[in-house]
């Protein structure tokens, strides 16, 4: 029935236009009631994005599980559970795109969704960093959370602009490495996105005693790069 | 005029509330005609808000005439137009805040602000970005404006929350120096805010050459601070 009604709904919205439908459109359509509509959907908004509640729970459990691991791997493997909602369905996906784009009550309801999204990434993080004595962890934790849903999103975004062609984790994979090289604390283990990408160019050794670190490149050396030769070094400690 | 309607709405909102506040009310208050409230305000929600438009367009001038600054010292302080219109009326802005927090529509309509500003730090980045021949450019200016505006804001809700109190540029400088630290790239120079957190227990030295940067940090010292010496070491080449 939720589905039906979220189909019949997005039909119409792509017919004739999300403002000239009504909910009387949409339960006449799906031919079911309307109290059923309200049931199911609080908004007409709702009935575009019918996968975000689901989403959202998923990555409240998925992060709940990932307490023993390094906290911006973890937000980051969490904000790709919304990537795989989006590419399970690459079509609707992509018409939904381009309707939002058109819409202004639509991309407002986007940007609310985003900021849960977000919400959830930090409260996550917020958590995990309270007990490390970082008295900026509340910081670190929003700063973090908003790099890394601005990095999927970037990621996302190429990949539906593109019209859902190829595959779309490689957009968001290499986006969220950047994040990764940028935040993740020393000593966390490296994911397979960022290892993947280390850069020959520059050279690191760790000291078998754990005492010091001597890092050398050429100058000139990107800092993203500089910082993954000395977070693999520091990790191999 | 659009001052005095803008108080007589918030004034309003404050005894009634803002949904139970009608635009009616609102003109009555400050005893003019329906029309003029629409000449000034799009809707009620704008009035919450009556200087973000003047703000957004006084960071896009400060932005235009920032193109030979570091671009992310550049952003950071184009936030800081933000601070400042809060600073400048305290009491407003802590009321603002509180009721904001209570009414979803003005939440939303917050939401989309912050997005605006976001896009316009965003824009900036991305176009000084264009030229650096960085194949990263859009995504590194994506999460860039997104990581400056979460700094930006948590600073600011630090002194919402303490109820305007004390100075709002120390939490808000201290957010930004973190965002500067992850990245702020080799060569830039590096603002007061983070030259003046230089680490001392790390040390680095750039050859007289160009050629070649060692860098020397007893292992376990924050990334952070390697960080901030390596950029020292290569912002003095």
């Amino acid at each position: 029935m939720r589905e039906v009604l979220a189909q019949a709904a997005f039909q119409l919205f792509l017919e004739r236009g999300f403002e000239r439908t009504t909910v009387d459109d949409i339960v006449a359509r799906a031919g079911v009631g309307r109290r059923s509509f309200f049931r199911y959907f609080p908004s007409k908004e709702d009935a575009v994005f019918p996968d975000h509640e689901r989403c959202l729970a998923e990555m409240t459990d998925f992060l709940t599980a990932a307490d023993g691991r390094d906290p911006v791997g973890a937000v980051c493997d969490a904000a790709r559970i919304v990537l795989r909602m989006y590419a399970a369905d690459p079509e609707f996906s992509v018409q939904r795109y381009r309707l939002t784009r058109e819409v202004p009550g639509l991309r407002t309801y986007e940007l609310s969704v985003v900021r849960r999204y977000e919400q959830t990434l930090a409260g996550h993080l917020r958590a995990r960093f309270a007990g490390s004595g970082d008295g900026d962890g509340e910081l670190r934790a929003e700063v973090i959370a908003a790099s890394v849903v601005a990095a999927h999103n970037n990621g996302l975004r190429v990949w539906l602009r593109s019209g859902g062609e190829g595959d779309p984790e490689e957009a968001v994979d290499h986006a969220l490495a950047l994040v990764r090289e940028a935040w993740e604390l020393p000593g966390a283990p490296a994911g397979p996105a960022v290892s993947g990408a280390l850069a020959s160019s520059a050279g690191s050794r760790a000291s078998g005693d754990g005492e010091v670190i001597v890092m050398v490149a050429p100058k000139g050396t990107p800092m993203w790069r500089v910082v993954q030769q000395i977070e693999a070094a520091v990790g191999e400690g």
